[in-house]
């Protein structure tokens, strides 16, 4: 069976992280990466040597490129023309303008959680309706701590049923080595409900959910607070059971020595994971207690990689590479070496 | 009548804070503060020409202060038998070998969240069980975030009956110029339920409550989300009411400009409030949401100040000054200039 | 002899201060203050029951100022009026606009660092060259470093003679409170030499100046520390002992307990200044070291209180009330309470 | 040639990457790693299925690396007596003591900057005194800022000659994920003069030096700024060929892209290098400014990785595998993949 092409739109933050993410999949064929500058993430796949074929999605800039003497294959249209999908990691706004150039060419989209809702034709989570992804044209993925918060819930969903989540949002306020936003000794709360509330409703209409976020001055992960209301009353035991279950939720705990979202980041870089990278959430075993007859746990969200499986569960979904949920998820969970460690 | 004679063993954050607090209850008289060594409070308690009496509570260390000419008035011991009650604010572990002296005398003591509780007869907080307080030779208050929680859930307690809470403590990890300990660029999660939530219950045994919590790198005010389960179903506007009534609960909104605790922290300062404090909690209107028929809601606890009332509270109650709570925490809310905002 | 009349445009962190300052002025009135909007600083302006007249320098938006009940007291027009020196704190770019209100009626008008300095006849310091600003109508201040620079750099060159200085600025990147900037986690630098170092060259052109600028995600004060080669070698002493001398600058030493810039910060709160500000830098004794002739050293600046003195020089000099810089700095400290702590 | 058998005593921040280092030299073999407990970092090299055999240097303890199937393959003697060279990275004060294990067996043993200098007979930098190492038995090493400076010191040393040096160290306070120290929304200063100037001089004998530390709470990389005073006057286009030549420094600008440590944090992840570490300096080209006939300049030490390259150099040194400072320092390069990128 031929590979399913793919190009990446937008080699930010995201894009670097979802390139290497196809790469790694033995179905599919990274086509190549779209950008506008030579930013220090160009700057380094020139430095590595190209392992990636560059395309500009700003011919007019294009000049920037060449006077550092950084290949360009062509044109974002271009890219999409050889592509089946297209993975846009564009900037909030830009890939609902890129969406013409896939609709033009008749290639399927996927977006991130920074545009809106109606860039889609369907709000995606790899666990939690990859039914829906099925075939459609074009898909939106839910942003990390929504995506993250998810697992966590349809997990338990499955097995007990979730009627109801009032969500903390702990939020990491930017990325290593992003100096365009930043708080210095504040936290900073939002309006409520927080908007991962309201998507979390989108994705899963049968659960109730509300939750108030407040930024932290640190860059390693979100922590989120959970407390479940569930149809059938869980233990501790039974809810940590169920976590330990899923391939992408990892569960650690503060005695082992992981003692925040820095410990988690830590211990990625020892892994030797590309980039220091996680794609699995983590939940403390020590912070789950109950409330009532509730559940309360604390999880952690690797913010810069949270959301890659879900984007190629997304790819196998719209493609329909795999009509069924775990199958895809698995096929995804294999290549990115997702929950090897559990064996 | 008499004033009550009060003195402050320990000058550091919260000493400081219960020393000023008391000389402005025209009730009582401040008979002097100890401690031990030439800290920055000391050495700040000279340059402004020695307003409190010092006593040195470690006499083979006075020659440190004798050399930079602070006078010393004597020993803690000469300072707890001018004294009625002695309000102890030394470091964790401290206050229990001081209550030796403070019984050898016969003086009423007042600890803080630090000591064990078996330091005293009466685990105490103004609001919640202030009788409970009158006449008790020694009374223990609460640390600065289960003060502050619990003015918030004795506040609805009394109005609609509260059954449980689940908390989430998004803790600043240190105060302002404190060196001794410090987070960088981490969240660091502890062992759940918190300690907070045990020493709820403790006060109000009818409540039930669990909690998380998460400290992070910031120094100007815990914040505290709640999910709280009433007896009677609360609407948004009821809880806004309520809270709004408490003397020592400030309903503030993000619209206003108060983004988080350090907007708290800034306008404590333009009201021109000493060292910049805040006597009283805040509630972020836009932050009350329901979830199913519970109540959530974010608090922001100003951890150097919040104490300081509820210890002026429990002097009125151990000493009988006022034997009942609304006359005794009203006394306390004048002197403080607490509520006038309000009229 | 009749007051001068003073008033205050922009009421945030610096203009907030200035009004305190002047209002401490025996020998001049502060007519008032003006504002656009309910800013945090104008509510606690009210909340304090309205010590300051406020003016509104934007009438059209009025009504956000009448729907809160906050008295206006006119337009900053009629404030101008009244006054005979305007000291104006507004957002940069902002004073040049009101340099117009205060041309067309005949008034002084004192700017801030982040104005250009094509706003005013003369770039002023008080203890550097306030004979340049006697008589002048318009002056502009030096921003908080180099104001603080200034200070320790003139003091040595009064004695010594200051050929040369390389500064090294470890910035504190926002206020206590501050939103609108932040930086998590990350050292930022600018781009060699730094504005302080021009800045200090046109102040004191006899002296040759370059510096290195380092943002860092803190929020109580500037360090500098200095490498300074002076026409008369000096020994640490002889440079600790000048330092000492001056009303402006208060030695500091690591081992009484300033171990950074939050001491000064706690230090200040616990001298009971009013918003725990702090007029004078602070240089730490155990900085001070010889490099070949060369002398390093180490001050801190608080950034929200160090220019207030000499904006109030600048007021004596340009008004004439004093034409001699030691009469006139002496008057701005003696209202202050500065050097107190010297005597 | 047999390949020189190298171990590893201590697996943390430094001791992983001094493995990782050592593992890539193709005329070396990495016998293997000793660890105490079950940190994170052996738990990592457990879950990555043990690509270095693991030693335990406390048999005692062993029971708990059984109980969590960690394979042991004996103990840090047994290691010492399978190496020619013991690279040391425990913590400070172990080292020492280790010693005499090395001693016993008559190996050799290379001690990290924590380590007293009286561990050693040569206190050694791969640039600056590569000959001093040649052939002795015990080196350590200089920390990592001084590391970092001595590679600029030297690079300008050996074409101009130094004369002096006066050093602002902004220091970053911890490592990522280091919850053991940290320090929240304060800068802090040392006494003066700062050991790194010192040991500069006592490797650098001809040059002086003295400079100031200021910790700042951040934890991707110190920076430092330099005034120097060279034999032969420099100018700003000179300094940065020379840096330019340097394999070990790597000159950026903020134009690029490179605002801070933390860009340098994220170039280095998106390179892809293992854990994100860098082990090349950074200088700022647009720092670089002359003062007088001085230099000034800022350069990037990247604290966890920039001693790795000089502990290899010392291997070479210490086992004479090569005598002359520059085939030692380019064979460790090559191998390290140190300067490709300059090519």
């Amino acid at each position: 069976m031929a590979k399913i092409r793919v190009g990446v739109a937008g080699y930010g933050v995201i894009g670097q992280r979802l390139a290497d993410g196809v790469a790694l999949q033995e179905d599919m064929e990274l086509v190549g990466v779209a950008d506008v500058a030579p930013t220090l993430a160009v700057r380094a796949l020139k430095e590595k040597g190209m392992p990636y074929d560059l395309y500009t999605a700003l011919p007019e800039k294009r000049g920037e490129l060449d006077a550092l003497k950084i290949p360009v294959s062509g044109t974002l249209e271009d890219l999409v023309k050889k592509c089946d999908v297209m993975l846009d990691a564009t900037s909030a706004g830009v890939g609902a303008k890129n969406k013409e150039l896939y609709a033009k060419h008749g290639k399927k989209g996927i977006f991130q959680g920074g545009e809106k809702n109606a860039v889609a034709d369907v709000f995606f989570h790899g666990y939690a309706n990859y039914e829906k992804g099925i075939g459609a044209q074009f898909l939106k993925l839910t942003s990390c701590n929504t995506t993250g918060l998810i697992r966590a819930v349809d997990c338990i969903d499955r097995k007990a049923g979730v009627e109801r989540v009032a969500i903390t949002i702990i939020r990491r306020v930017a990325d290593p080595g992003d100096y365009h936003r930043g708080l210095t000794n504040a936290l900073q709360i939002d309006h409520a409900p927080s908007h991962q509330a309201l998507d979390l409703m989108t994705i899963m209409p049968h659960v109730g959910a509300t939750g108030i976020l407040v930024h932290t001055p640190v860059t390693h992960g979100h922590i989120i607070t959970v407390v479940m209301t569930t149809k059938k009353e869980l233990s501790v035991e039974n809810a940590l059971e169920f976590f330990s279950e899923h391939p992408r939720i990892r569960p650690v705990s503060i005695d082992e020595g992981f003692l925040g979202n820095a410990s988690l980041f830590r211990y990625a870089r020892d892994l030797g994971n590309p980039r220091g990278d996680m794609y699995e959430i983590a939940v403390w075993r020590d912070s789950i207690v109950k409330s009532g007859k509730d559940l309360m746990f604390a999880i952690n969200i690797p913010q810069e990689a949270v959301v890659i499986p879900e984007n190629i569960d997304a790819v196998r979904a719209c493609t329909g590479m795999q009509k069924d949920r775990i199958e895809g998820t698995d096929a995804t969970n294999r290549y990115l070496g997702i929950g090897k460690w559990k064996a």
